[in-house]
């Protein structure tokens, strides 16, 4: 099973064995993360913007305006952490202090380089708009000259990368279970309610069954 | 109403009609997230790591392990962001350029402190786990010496905080608009499922009113 290479800043120090490297985990969870949370520093202060992103084998692709504060700064190829957070549940214990919650989560550690080449940049594009909803690239004008140019693409490859995991019921104390306290985990999920039609959309046109029946986690 | 003084930092460059900065939008974006992404450096890497928290008025609370590595780099006071995302929904335009995501955001700017007052120790906590759900606090056994011990309380004061907020269908171009393909918003939101009973609880314990009936967005 390919692995990325635990570095000194992605080894976990607590609780190790929440901690997974393999590509299988990794790419499961960015594939099925809705958005990152970008970190970067600016002038000593830390930013942290959500974005959304794409995935092509071991290349993470971010985008957004050419004028984009982030991007601009990101495009220096300054140091910055990616990370992905899924929530999966609550997990209520018989205590306060072993409450917790259960969820899946990737940190990248890199810098971003912007693409420059017309190609790697639809690709990116493409792979970003079918990360979020597949089916629909297809669907709709792909973009044109003008707005490729007014679009910046970064690049940010996977190497330094890391995963952590909780799962299952929690975790009491011996003297804590016979205390009279439902515990357990509540399960959470992302789910999609009816679609709302653009008020100026003809009546006639349906919406597509990638819309529909849009659920997360599910890749092309 | 009151409002956060928009800062040089928090000030929107583009589109600044989608920035707020009036008490009551950021409380309640704080309110109905579920947790925080927060963004520090060290060694000048950035990280970004999630985690829960909890509010009393224009202070923010996070906790953790003692011996977090996070924890222990931000309660030497170094410049912070902690940032909250909701995402309401998928914006489907007639142009790959014009897709978006509507979302509902916070950034705070500033630095956290160590809460040492036993007092507002136990006041956050307090709030930390009425915010993941409330109600849980009064029925679980409270933190004793030892765990106050090995738990960290951080104070991070909200001053230097915007929001950011899209809403509404999308923007097609007008040359766009007598394409043959569905425009719209998908709405996203968080569900709980099932409870699942921890596999040691006896059957006659049943299931909490503030578990089974669960929803986000709602604060005590």
């Amino acid at each position: 099973m390919d692995s990325f290479a635990p570095t000194e800043r992605t080894t976990l120090k607590r609780l190790p064995k929440r901690g997974a490297f393999d590509h299988e985990t990794v790419y499961s969870i960015l594939d099925e993360a809705f958005i990152c949370h970008v970190g970067f520093s600016n002038d000593g202060q830390p930013f942290v913007i959500p974005t959304s992103f794409g995935r092509i084998d071991d290349l993470l692709y971010i985008h957004g305006s050419a004028a984009s504060r982030m991007l601009r700064t990101l495009e220096g190829e300054v140091p910055v952490c990616i990370t992905v957070t899924l929530i999966d549940g609550l997990v209520l214990a018989r205590s306060a202090f072993h409450h917790s919650i259960n969820y899946r989560s990737v940190v990248i550690l890199g810098s971003a380089a912007r693409v420059s080449d017309e190609e790697e940049k639809l690709r990116a594009l493409r792979a970003i708009s079918d990360h979020i909803i597949a089916g629909r690239w297809d669907d709709v004008r792909g973009p044109n000259e003008a707005e490729l140019k007014a679009t910046l693409v970064l690049r940010v490859p996977l190497r330094e990368v890391s995963a952590k995991i909780r799962t299952g019921p929690p975790v009491d104390d011996d003297e804590d279970m016979s205390l009279q306290v439902w515990a357990g985990e509540l399960p959470l999920r992302i789910v999609s309610g009816e679609p709302v039609a653009d008020p100026q959309l003809p009546s006639e046109i349906e919406v597509p069954s990638y819309a529909a029946g849009y659920k997360r986690g599910c890749k092309v």
